[in-house]
């Protein structure tokens, strides 16, 4: 009942990212988990399966995670922050384009992509709330940033000024997710080609 | 190989569906399985809960079904011949707005959206043949049908005649699959209107 002090403090219920040390712990085992995703993908998603691939107890990783579905998030988010390589964006690049170059990173690791399906799969159902919020933010974040640009595009423009910037902007993050799910199953379907075709449409050219 | 002809025909492999009785059973349990879905989404699918539901034992759904992955494409496949309410298609309908009606239908049944999803998700991952099968071949099917359909559109002058067909379909494919998870997520987010915007876009007004 006295676990070592860095991975479980007496008494606290969620103490996680609460001592310093702990915050490193954190970083320490999601860093890993990050890594086994790269490696495998999402297909043995067992909290108990990532715990031995990591090398860390599955208590400890209850511990800092609580679930799962928390574990995922977490995994999804901090790859995201990881950074890719330069591709430095054109000034008048479109959204289109944007989101080409920002899926151009997610698949050179086939397993981020796999688990953002995965955690979006989640998200739809009613028992995932952390999903569910991870999901409905980043759309809504996503379609803002995206409107925002869109905006500038078409004062420069660089995007029919007869568009709604907010449909423009779902329309985007739609087709740039939707085409990635058929290139992960069948590499024939030109992800690139389709995303530059509506960057074409969406400039009136 | 001995089968009755008409129940098994020459390749099959598995014994399930064989004999008439059999295969009313199984279409009985099927039934049953998709009212179930239609009613609560797949928040809880495991094929233990859905034989409860459905009120047959466990042994029996797996007998007839095999595994989970199978009965829910079973379920999706068979929801999808469905008769849905008479819309019909103008002759002049572009392949987006033909999208557009097709999930509207499934708009009306939830949780067909989330087992589509929950289907797909499974089709990323590395140990569900059956569900990257159905995933991977409803795409290419799709892709046909809509790209030949896209061809004739372009024509008559109804689509864009610069427009490569096939990107084209896996464009409209991808959008309107994208879509309907956003809007799902956030009822905010007006599909038909982002897919009536692809449709203009692809006709070139």
């Amino acid at each position: 009942m006295t676990g070592s002090p860095e991975d479980a403090p007496e008494g606290e219920v969620r103490p996680k990212g609460r001592y310093p040390k702990g915050v490193a712990r954190r970083q320490e085992i999601l860093d890993k988990a990050i890594e086994v995703f790269a490696r495998r993908g999402s297909q043995k998603t067992s909290l108990r399966a990532i715990a031995q691939e990591v090398g860390v107890t599955h208590a400890a990783l209850t511990h800092y995670f609580g679930s799962l579905e928390e574990l995922l998030v977490e995994v999804y988010r901090e790859s995201q922050h990881k950074p890719g390589p330069e591709r430095p964006l054109p000034p008048d690049a479109s959204p289109a384009m944007a989101m080409s170059i920002s899926a151009e990173a997610n698949r050179e690791i086939p397993g981020l992509v796999q688990l953002y399906s995965t955690l979006v799969a989640m998200a739809l159902e009613d028992n995932h709330p952390i999903a569910h919020s991870f999901a409905t933010e980043r759309f809504a974040r996503l379609r803002d940033d995206i409107a925002e640009q869109v905006e500038q595009l078409q004062a420069s423009g660089h995007v029919r000024a007869d568009l709604d910037p907010v449909l423009v902007a779902a329309l985007v993050i739609a087709a740039s997710d939707g085409l990635q799910i058929q290139w992960l199953l069948d590499d024939g379907v030109n992800h690139e080609a389709a995303l530059e075709m509506l960057d074409r449409l969406l400039r009136g050219i």
